[in-house]
């Protein structure tokens, strides 16, 4: 009789995202693992390891409704290996629900989450922003593998305007801050809430728009809003968004970052800040 | 023997935003209480609230440094009278710490706040931002009272653009969600994180510029990043700042809503996000 693990059947056919973001129950609680696929410098890339946080709450029987607001702070870099989620309901409406989870690794808080929940009702729409215009992304190359980090080489980046243009000596006059590409995993995977929340963080940091030098920087705390819910992603059924990302301030060791996520068709999926760490 | 108890020497020298937003010690709890001067429709106002729970952090003796990022989650409406506060130290790093506060009614959870504190080391600097135009604030009106709510009595609001213009039909075409005013409390009060925070929450909903019209509305969640330590705050020396607000998505009954908050001299001091539902 042939036989195949349950394990064996995740790995091979789940996508790498998904490898990298699942949850188990164990023991009443839930555990990840920071995955070497999506892994940065001194830890795993903050976006996969808020899409897990996320994940843990999504994967609740009582969870009703759609992620509307996600405020991650990440505290200490993750190490190596599985970590805990401790889930709680803060607070439930009756078609509201507030959401924290803590990611701990030997007893010590890593990172955590709050999130808001809703069942969004009909009602008045209107899109007061514009979509900024780009080619369609077929057109434009994708950048090449920088070998930089492995969650780099999760995602490709077709650049738009302010393509990264690195060196080792920095400008002598500050560059715009703005960038703006078409944003898609690798391997395609249709855009979902965990995917737009691990693509908030995928914008390069500004200061190396700006400076034109790669410096050690650390998000600290990021917030993404959503203005679609399952419904509407599920309409949109795409593997690509267009991002674009600013920032306003950079200032004793620390920055701002704003980004936002367009669908193909020209709806404003999500928005994010975020507060960044820089040594320059 | 003539004497003042404590309590009225405090009612008489305080500043109203100091007093709506104090914390006292009480059985190693923090309690606060839902001020009538600040009062909205089903609750307190949201700024008031959110500043409670921050002073709440900046009173503990092992707290270090300013705040970077602040994130309030308003649950459901805090009921008139006093709510217990608890703080906790999430993690601490040398130089950075991550907290969280609950307000507690009747053990319930009723908002809650995640906070990055930090030291911040001298960096190379750069305002990438430009501040808006707007003529000096001594040359524009304050709007005047329109009695709508007692915490609307607290600032005043001089309209450089997107003055409001509220009738009780809907404009046919949306309006522009954008406005920019000078924004101080009635009672001249020095700028500092406390009323950053709350003058984060003090724009009016963008639905009402929008639609022209006043609707149901109630912040959810709302995030404010500082661009400022103390120091700096300190030396701008100022009682107001130039707000100015934007909005991108009105869908299925939630909205965002972005600000920001310039010094008189152009330093943008703090950008904010919330997450707003409505009812339209």
């Amino acid at each position: 009789m042939l036989e195949k693990t349950p394990e064996t059947t995740v790995n091979d056919t789940v996508h790498p995202f998904d490898r990298a973001t699942q949850v188990t129950a164990v023991d009443g609680r839930w555990r990840g693992t920071a995955s070497e696929d999506y892994f940065a410098f001194v830890g795993p890339f903050g976006g996969a390891t808020a899409a897990t946080m996320l994940r843990a709450i999504m994967v609740q029987p009582e969870r009703i409704g759609d992620p509307l607001s996600v405020t991650v702070n990440l505290c200490a870099p993750v190490a190596r290996g599985t970590f805990d989620l401790t889930v709680r309901l803060m607070k439930a409406t009756r078609s509201t629900q507030h959401w924290m989870v803590e990611l701990l690794q030997d007893g010590e808080v890593a990172a955590f989450m709050t999130a808001v929940f809703a069942v969004r009702r009909p009602s008045w729409s209107h899109q007061s922003a514009t979509m900024p215009e780009a080619p369609p992304f077929d057109t434009i190359k994708p950048l090449p593998d920088s070998g930089i980090a492995n969650w780099v080489r999760q995602y490709q980046f077709r650049f738009v305007e302010g393509m990264p243009s690195y060196s080792k000596t920095p400008h002598d006059v500050p560059a715009s801050a703005y960038s703006r590409m078409w944003l898609s995993d690798t391997t395609p995977r249709r855009i979902d809430f965990l995917s737009l929340l691990s693509m908030s963080d995928t914008f390069f940091a500004r200061i190396f728009h700006v400076r034109g030098t790669i410096v050690p920087i650390g998000t600290v705390s990021m917030t993404t809003a959503f203005h679609a819910d399952a419904e509407d992603l599920a309409a949109e059924d795409i593997t690509m968004v267009l991002g674009a990302a600013d920032a306003n301030v950079f200032h004793k060791s620390f920055a701002d970052q704003t980004g936002e996520l367009w669908s193909p068709s020209g709806h404003l999926l999500a928005t994010t800040s975020q507060t960044v760490y820089f040594k320059a």
